[in-house]
Parts: C-alpha cells; sequence; structure tokens
C-alpha cells in the first residue's frame, strides 16, 4: 500500500453561517484531507501540532477512519489554533471573526521516520517555509502537492516561489490564481503558473468547480449542484484530499488519472459541505462515495458523433 | 428537413470592450441565433422587424448562410432597433449606453404562411405578450424555447407568467433565475420553474458554463476556457442558437439528446467571444465546430470504473 503524507493544520473552528452556529468543532485543512484521503487504500499520515486542550477523542476519530497520527505533535502547555468565521447569506463569501494561532506560531513539522519515502505529499495551506521543511524531510516523492492562499502571496513572496519550485501539482483558487500570476485569463494564470515550477495546475472555482491545466491540456470537473450548501468550510482541503487519496491508491501520475482524482475530489467536496465541519465525512462511505461519483457520470458525460 | 421559427431582434450594436470599440454594427438576438442554427441542417426563418436605414447586404448575410428572411418586415420610414454598451474589464458586466428601441416599439411580428407549421420555435428575448403572439400563429410545435430577461419580470409578470406556460424550454441566466423565483439555490429554482410550465430549464452561467434540468435530472457543459473573451455579446443568444438548430436538425426532443444540444450551444458560443459582435460566426465552419466538439469532449470526458 502505498503511502501518503499529509501536512496542514488541525484546529477548532466555529462557524457561523445563515443556517447556524457551532461552539468549537473540529476542524484544520489537514483533518478535512485526512478525513477524505481516508477513502482510498492508502497508508496516509497527518504531520501537524495541537495544544494539550485537543480532545484525544478527535484523534482517535481519525485514527479510525484510518489515519496515522504519530506525526501529530500534542503541545500540552500550548492551545490549539482557533479560527472562527461567519459566511455571508450567498456563503461564497465569508468574514474572519477570530484567527488564534497558539501552538501553530512555532509549528516546526517533523515527519515519522517510517513514511520519510512516503510516494505522495500533500503540502495543506500553512507558511512555504514550513512547507519547505517538510520536504526537505522526505527522500523521493513520487507526487507533491502544493496547497496555498493569498495571505501568503502578500506576506512571504519569496518563500512561496521557492516551495512553487518544488513541487508537481498547485491547488489554488481562481482568485489566487489571478493574484499570483497578474491574469485576468484562468488560462493565461495557468500558463504562468507552470513556468513558476508545478507541471499540473489545479484551479478551483467553489460552486463553478475546478479546472486542471498541464501542457496544452486542460479538464473541468463542475461541482454537483447542491439544492443547499450548509457549510462550506472544508470544502476545498477536502477536495485536495480526495485528489491526493485516489492517486496514492491507483499510484498513475499521468493527466488521465489526474482527471479521475479530480472527480474524486470533487465528490468528496460535494459532501463535506452537506452538514457542520467535518460531521458529513466522520460517518461518510465507499458505497455512498461511489452512488455520488455516478450522479457526477450523469451530471458530464455525453455521447456526441462527430461526423 | 424539418423547420425552425426564430423570433427575435435584428439591430445595429455599438460595442466597447477593453479591447477596442466599434461603429454600429449587426447585432439582435435573432442574428445571433439564425448565424449559430445555420450550421445546423434544419430550414430556418426569422421574424424580426427592421428599418428603412438597415442595409441590404446585412440581409444578404443572413440568406448566403441558409436562413429565410421572408419574415423580417422592413419599415421603410423607421429606423432600426440600436443598442450600445460598454463592459468592463472583467468583462462579465456591462454598462448600456444607449438602446433606441425604433421600429422594435410597435413590433407586430407576423411568422410566414409556409412556417406556421414548423417543429420547432425559439421566441427570442422580446416583450413576453409578442412572444405569445407568436405562438399564437403556430400550428403544434413539436418544441418551443423561450429566451427572457429580467426586464420582463420586473415589468411584465403577468404577461411572462402566461407565455411560459405555453413553452417546453426556458433559457435564462443565473441571475434571472434567482429573481424569477426568489431562491438562491439554482437547484430550487429550477424546480420551481418548472412549476411554472417549462418542462426543461436551462440556466447559463456565463463563463461557468450552462446547466440544464428536467424532473430529477440534471446535466452541466462547461464553458470552454479561453485565453481571451473579446466580446461576449451575443454569446448567450449564440448558445440558444445551436441548441435549437441542433434539435430541429436531429428531431429527438429526449433529455439525453438536449445534453448534446447543450454542447453543441457551448461549442458555438465559444466561437461568438473571440471577435466583436457576428464577426466570427459569419465565417464558421461546420469543420471548425466539429474541431471544438472534440475539445469539448478532452475537456468534460473522464473513466470511472464503480466498482
Amino acid at each position: 500500500m502505498s503511502q501518503l503524507v499529509i501536512v496542514g493544520t488541525v484546529a477548532f473552528d466555529a462557524i457561523e453561517t445563515p443556517f447556524g452556529k457551532t461552539d468549537k468543532i473540529l476542524g484544520g485543512a489537514a483533518t478535512y484531507i485526512g478525513l477524505s484521503a481516508a477513502q482510498y487504500h492508502a497508508d496516509g499520515a497527518l504531520v501537524s501540532v495541537v495544544g494539550g486542550d485537543f480532545p484525544s477523542e478527535y484523534l482517535e476519530l481519525l485514527v479510525s477512519r484510518g489515519m496515522d497520527t504519530s506525526g501529530i505533535e500534542i503541545i500540552k502547555e500550548g492551545k490549539t489554533f482557533f479560527w472562527a468565521g461567519k459566511y455571508h447569506n450567498d456563503m461564497n463569501t465569508r468574514d474572519t471573526l477570530a484567527t488564534e494561532l497558539n501552538v501553530l506560531a512555532d509549528f516546526n513539522p517533523v515527519v515519522p521516520e517510517n513514511y520519510r519515502d512516503a510516494a505522495v505529499v500533500l503540502l495543506g495551506n500553512l507558511h512555504p517555509a514550513v512547507q519547505s521543511s517538510v520536504l526537505d524531510q522526505m527522500a523521493e516523492p513520487k507526487l507533491v502537492i502544493l496547497d496555498t492562499m493569498n495571505f501568503w502571496m502578500e506576506h512571504t513572496w519569496d518563500a512561496l516561489v521557492a516551495v512553487m519550485n518544488r513541487v508537481d501539482v498547485i491547488s489554488i483558487n481562481d482568485e489566487e490564481a489571478r493574484q499570483l500570476t497578474g491574469e485576468y485569463s484562468l488560462v493565461r494564470a495557468a500558463q504562468k503558473i507552470q513556468e513558476m515550477g508545478p507541471k499540473y495546475v489545479i484551479i478551483k472555482k467553489g460552486e463553478h468547480g475546478a479546472l486542471l491545466f498541464h501542457k496544452d491540456e486542460v479538464f473541468f470537473a463542475p461541482a454537483l449542484p447542491l439544492e443547499e450548501v450548509f457549510d462550506p468550510t472544508g470544502a476545498g482541503d477536502t477536495f485536495a484530499g480526495g485528489f491526493a487519496g485516489f492517486l496514492a491508491q491507483t499510484q498513475d501520475y499521468s493527466f488521465d488519472n489526474m482527471k479521475k482524482a479530480i472527480v474524486h475530489g470533487s465528490a468528496l467536496a460535494s459532501f463535506c459541505v452537506e452538514k457542520f465541519g467535518t460531521e458529513r465525512l466522520q460517518s461518510l462511505t465507499r458505497q455512498e462515495l461511489y452512488g455520488r461519483l455516478q450522479q457526477f457520470k450523469q451530471l458530464t458525460q455525453f455521447d456526441i458523433e462527430l461526423h
């Protein structure tokens, strides 16, 4: 079984949407990525940091879903990273109400020895220098996937450019792709990003789906049209987790297989938004995932004879 | 050969985009629809009105592409409908600089006798009472497609509801679907619209593609990712023209065939935006269309084994 290393935040979130609000619940990019990647036959390990206030039940949940948590450092005297946000009525925009870095401020990720020759590495959204330090510890991964956001473009440009040059795939949203390149056209933005290092560029468009670019090839997967998006938190991370998990399972890193991985990621993200936080992912079965993949086929597949 | 009746504006447009501006050029919904539908083996007729100032070359162009123009009334002492608009840098929003209704103000469409038993009718964006008056003249069309916009929702609600109840397919954009139903979710909006009459609901999302809803089924076609959108004018009409033209040619009005029609419409719209106004459509060949349909296949088709 192929190995997958996931680095990112494990956190508390407090979320408010038009449908309700939560107290501090389980959150963090690596949590969503891990719960999503857990759908696949890959040996996944989370690399993160939490405080002494982090409930052991949450760690046990991750273990029960098949994730190795030995790379999650517990700083007993510290507090876990906390984020609070409130979504607007359109669910596409949100205000951050609180960001308490706590133990994340001095996060020094250590990849467990037995995962240093993993095939796939997913660098969740973090300081790009921290992402680089993870790559320094890896032997020779077959595929490195980078997630990042506008904050690092604005504050740590050089470190971001450095880590981008070391990865195979980058996953960012449309506005970030435009900000990163100064190009409004996503086709041009993807070309410029490929010149910066990543040979494969995923541009996430939220409810409008995701694009995968590689040289002259492009693939598009829509988001599943849903009656209601209950809570968008973690959808992008869930998408990335499905993408990475599927590739780690299949051990085929071709463009054609990445198309399938994008569809798997989109299907998983469509579950994520149905309930608050990680709730829906916690109980998700492979059977349910297959049912939704079938829906994606019906949504997108057509048969045109060209004569 | 199956017949197709297209009613809508034939007009002068003056367009300004970040790439340049035009003087008065050929425009109007029926013009785009007709040039697009002309790609298909159907006997298409335009029903519209122009003034004595409308160049005969423009009418000859439409005839040369295979459109019957006997239903375009020429009011010699009148002036042709004129619209001027300026697009913002994002190309998704525009300001209307001028709207001179002229002969359109008293448009009383007359369907030529030899087209009154046409199989397919496309009611381009017009006053809904005018759209209804066209249906009054038709024998028993197999498929009626309605295009409309927010202006009629705000000013002629009762007439709009009346014509909606007489059509099979409605084509509107996402914001209009929300305005029409009061539902933010497009899935719910499409359900409510089906209760108002149209059994098939197309929701256009511009650069984000188009959705087709029918009962519990949904199909999605993306817009082709382009390096540059030069001029979005007429893209929605071109889409509708391809949709209607393909269905008139194939004479198969099933959901499965409508999927293909949506892809054809999307492919044609992707040409429309490449040059100012109707320029690209005027020279478009079936060969070029097939090439682009192939690109749509590559963009969207994947093969997932569900085991």
